[in-house]
């Protein structure tokens, strides 16, 4: 049941060593090795390696599997090495030999890597939209907070005035610098290997070119040892996107974890979104923003491992590549879910209002109070130390009015200025080729 | 259906990302939860928190239980948060209100610590079988081939003679130490945290010592604080010894792939235990070596995976811990197939005869030559220079006879001093408390 | 001589821990934080908060400041603790008070950030002009050699015929998909931060489209806070970028290894280009490229360094942000160096002629065998079966040319469509703002 | 001036990029080289391969280099490839041809492994000892502050009373622990690999067993392979050890970090060991804790920099190996300086005094409360109910007075039997073989 088998079995430990979690992955892979092999089916009509009669009755019984797979009637038989040989062992069945002929002028190898370039495009596009979603909510939140003060901190300590406002789209904007790794990612993922073969081409004389005009890529992998080589370098480029996502994604967790501590009780959630516990009455504790800090974490750990998995080895394939797809399948599966949790999350959030006017905050506005005496004349060193005097003898007074104009401060937090760069990242995302190209093949 | 719940209900998506891969880790977990349980209660019972009665009557019930779990009939309910509500939820269906006893004096979070630390230990001692069986079959398999010699190699290059014998064995060596860092683990592992609370202690006046005693361990943490901190702590010592084996296995696996390359072709496998090409017809690919050589990278991944989901962290249980298990439980999962695969694999190993008697391998007996000279009288650096220059001008003809005999060169391969090192360092895995422990409990 | 001391002096074992390396980095950052300090002034005395005899001033000092920089004159020092505050030393030395007045404004902390934004610009440049340099020489390498035959190996298994003028060129084309993520790179590094403070903005009236312009900027990090928190993600994504790199100099660096071992033997080098060994007079070593291997790897290892540094962290400056140096500085001039050496050796490098006459890679044509016979009419799984069974019979005997002709492959490499590719992403990088920008601060 | 040259002279750049900062840590290793040497020029003279004269004037001279290593008169000279060579030059340079004889039965691989072991093993001791003080601090701490409350934290949530005291010696049991993964290593590191040349061993019939008494290590490599392959596991095991200290550390400076900002103010040091701010003259700044909170991540960083170095090479020496001091050395430094400067900050530390006095921490109190109930024999189940009530109407009052008495509690901190285990841990390292070696080689 291998199509590498020629006549001696590989013993029961083995298959399953080999095989491993292979089969819950390659699941995800199926609608994609059905395309690929409409569109390899296409160019080899093309170049006359099948006939086209042999194309419309391949094409047409690929497309009911492809309906299957949709329909959830689809799965990796029992003894069956992994998707791509179901699929063929499915047309053999229907079709007999003819079945057979989806393999000429292509190998696994890059019939694999097809599936997978196809299958991270899709996702990429699900993860621009998920990062939309939740851009958008926090530009509305920075909006409607915007005039609700918030301290602001380094070393951890008491520093400034900040706001809502400010904290709050300054995750949006991060968000929207994420795009541009993302959008690195895209493009690496975005070129078609098919015709690559096992890596050093083929001596039919396949169109590369017509494939990556049916598949909708924007460019391929000219370089047929380098289209090999893109297994791992592909992983590796979204697993960076994802890390940089998780960077964001990380911190805005941390922050909500500590402002949620009693001493902060800067913000909350409605009594479902936390949890209790099973021996403290009184706890509300923020459970999904610790599981997404650590989810994060999980996305920061993804580059390491899929660098380890390929450095020091030599060009060409290695059967290592195949774990890649532990590393990063789940990750983008996280990725979505730390996304999609945290907007169904801060639509909830309440702020606490007028923080600031506690006492003990009195100390974040000696900066201005440094600034508005320079601003009236004195010397900065004079203002700051009359300042800090005063703070050293508890004289310190200060007013809470905040009068900061300048670009991305409190005062003016130029959101239209972030939700257009955000918009000009998203419009380089050329999502529109496809579903013209699944139409294409598939219609 | 959570122990916490008061009388909100989290919503669906939140219970979702929050239990996340948790039953399919925790069904693991269950016998040790259970285990765990009967220590516990038999405390209850002895600081005169529970009566007799009552310590019967739930130590029965969960005696059931464990057979049900032994039976493969146990299972976490859809909507049961975990597999520690399970067994409670199960104990008090059965015996009513008495079930919920077997929460008092103790903490969801101490209740979780002591089944991990009873799993990893179970887990540990397997390991260290696997290990003492991958061990010895290198070591009969240094003996076989003590005689049979091959190249060695630096900086990748033909450099000097070794032997089959001389590189199976040291592997062996290198295992033998491996189980340093995994007694380290093992220290770390069976220290008892139960009584810990939530890591803080209890006021009911809890008997640790008792529940060491029951459990087997050979100490505890006795600071309660530390207890909790070593959530995460066990899990990265663990991922540390985890990777120390996984760096023995991944240069055999190395080695192992390149040997089988055509210019190499030092060994080889029986047909079965090796892969062909759907697209070239003659190849032999050493897949278990490659996917050893990967899976040990995974291994690898695991240390950097536990440090990024805890670091920076305070003190106290955070959420977060609970992510650690998709990292070590199948980095336990892969450690135990990698060793037991390349036992299986060498078993069956071919060894390449006669191999320096090629012409081509004359130039690796130029330092045996130049230390002929040398103990024939001449200056190394004489000799040196007299043996570079016949290399040069193509005039080098050396024996091939060696004579090797200092401790761990090709004539002496200390095999029975390896042995006895191993022997020592598995004599310190008190594994018998384990047993007898259970039986305790259960009988 | 700390900026921010009031009366108090922190003793020396604390002044040594926490200023560590500090002094070795902050060197290089000394004329980026004279040009950052020109900019803010130019603003100062637009915005009327300094005068403009105060600018002419200060900014003809901090040109001769600059110059002394250039002449390698300048240094931090003893008991002073970082570049900034000698600049604002040695102009408060030579102006008195007034050199005080560009800290208006402006905190040490955008301050930073503002320098270490332009020094990573400039080192941008050099690696993609380092780049550059060896992609056009694996350009003509690959034209050179694109009839020279090699074999192509898939698990590390003879497999495919392939090529050097293929193998040379797939390094091209990878160094090209580089480009992507250095571009990335290169947009979050090239954003103004000059006016974020301490992280909360300022009172100031401050025009930060003014300094995004005078220093060149594409773009501001707008929102202050995450302008601030733009300390750590841009470094995360620089060893991104580099780690890419890192990736092909790192597969590279592998092949040349093992091609040079002896059973391989297709390349060399000049003698002078590799080493010898101290007791075995025949060898010679690829120290070079082995080097280039390990150092790549310590680029690979720079994503987690910096990931670490600050994951968990929550939003705002910590003191943890100034060992992100330690990774980053060294990091970036690794990958100089190895792109650098790596073309200094490829200048030379020797490719073995007529490799593939050789009876022993015969096998390498079954494929092409398959396949003539396939086009001649016969259906695969008969070609595939009769190429077979004629080499287990060792009957097998192919033909040695070649006829490969699709895009990529041995019989049209492509280079012109990878060449443009090249110049198309070089274009993006948009230097020569870089240059006009120092010109119009410094002229 | 490098002992494999044989008349081709590598160009400047190889040089300069193959020599890298090895000069840099090689003149660590100085002293440690002299020692081998010692050694084995004894066992040389022993087998009869050098004349007891030769022994004599060598070693004489051997003694003299040493004192001026000590003497801080030693240094590399300009063009000397490594610390070996340097001194090999100053023998001949002092004694002619005979200089030679120490390279006799050696290789610069065997002898650059025994340096590194000798290093590593004093380096170990270092850690030990700064360990041990800490602890012992630590352990002072926690007897002067028992009684001293404070809230202790899940979920960064106000969870249950702590107290200082059970604190600071929960860092005290984890540093104890964390010997056991130090000890581990001290084992592989106190090998002897010296007699394993190149790797492959020697035909000199050199007595290992000699050397390794003489150089006071505890047991050796046995298998030369073994020998040569723990370069790299060795570095890999020491980057664990250290990292699982860099845990310990972590954690305290991270609680350190929050336990000093202004919500929770639960600790203080005096000024000077706390810095201000540029522009904000209130602030106590955490940059000691912050900075150790950063280089234990370095630490953290070190176990995945050391794995990447070498994974999937094979067998073999690899000049990769080299650039591991890169990695290891700074590791080792900053160890000692984080737990150095740990101890130096808390002998200063000021503790809070009557925290959990503050009516804020009142809600701490409901799980003793809940228990308080249950041992007046309600049942938990009414008793939690009744407390969560109590507290949602806002009726909770509890009594502040706490009994915990079981092992490890905040009544019955166990520091005795803490103590016990650091000084059974402690025991295990034998050092006193170190300084009697020494003595021994150069009495």
């Amino acid at each position: 049941m291998k199509i590498w088998q020629k006549n001696t079995g590989s013993s029961k430990e083995i298959e399953q060593f080999t095989i491993g979690k292979d089969t819950e992955f390659d699941i995800l892979l199926a609608p994609y090795d059905v395309l690929g092999s409409l569109a390899h089916l296409k160019m080899l009509a093309k170049i006359n390696l099948i006939s086209n009669e042999e194309l419309e009755a391949l094409s047409k019984e690929l497309k009911v599997i492809y309906q299957e797979i949709k329909d959830g009637k689809f799965q990796i038989q029992e003894g069956v090495e992994d998707v791509h040989s179901q699929i063929e062992f499915l047309l053999t069945e229907r079709l007999g030999e003819m079945g057979k002929k989806i393999h000429s002028g292509r190998s696994r190898n890059d019939q694999v890597l097809v599936d997978l370039k196809l299958y991270y495009r899709d996702k990429i596009k699900e993860i621009v939209e998920a990062s939309q979603q939740l851009f958008s909510l926090l530009m509305q939140l920075a909006e409607k907070h915007k005039g609700d003060l918030m301290p602001g901190y380094t070393h951890t300590q008491l520093a400034m005035p900040s706001s809502f406002g400010l904290w709050f789209s300054s995750f949006a904007e991060s968000l929207s610098e994420d795009m541009d790794m993302l959008y690195a990612t895209f493009q690496i993922v975005n070129k078609n290997p098919l015709g690559s073969a096992a890596g050093y081409g083929s001596s039919f004389p396949l169109d590369r070119a017509y494939t990556t005009e049916l598949l909708g890529f924007e460019d391929m992998h000219h370089n047929v040892i380098n289209a090999q080589n893109s297994r791992g370098k592909t992983e590796k480029t979204i697993a960076f996107a994802l890390s940089g996502l998780g960077g964001t994604l990380n911190k805005l967790a941390a922050d909500i974890c500590l402002f949620m501590n009693q001493h902060f009780a800067f913000i909350s959630f409605p009594d479902e979104f936390t949890t209790g516990s099973s021996i403290m009455p009184h706890k509300k504790n923020p459970d999904v923003f610790e599981l997404v800090r650590a989810k994060s974490n999980q996305l920061n750990s993804v580059p390491n491992t899929v660098i380890l998995n390929g450095t020091n080895l030599t060009t060409g394939y290695h059967r290592d590549l195949q774990l890649l797809k532990e590393a990063i399948f789940p990750g983008i599966q996280n990725t979505l879910d730390c996304l999609n949790i945290s907007y169904y999350m801060l639509r909830e959030i309440n702020v606490k209002q007028n923080l600031l006017e506690d006492e003990k905050y009195q100390h974040l506005f000696s900066v201005e109070e440094v600034n508005r005496l320079v601003k009236s004349g004195i010397s900065f060193r004079d203002a700051y130390k009359q300042v800090g005097i005063a703070i050293e003898e508890g004289d310190f007074k200060a007013s809470t009015h905040l009068e900061h104009t300048h670009e991305g401060s409190l005062g003016n937090l130029c959101l239209d200025e972030i939700t257009a760069k955000m918009e000009a990242k998203l419009k380089r995302f050329d999502f529109s080729k496809i579903e013209s190209s699944k139409e294409g093949l598939l219609g």
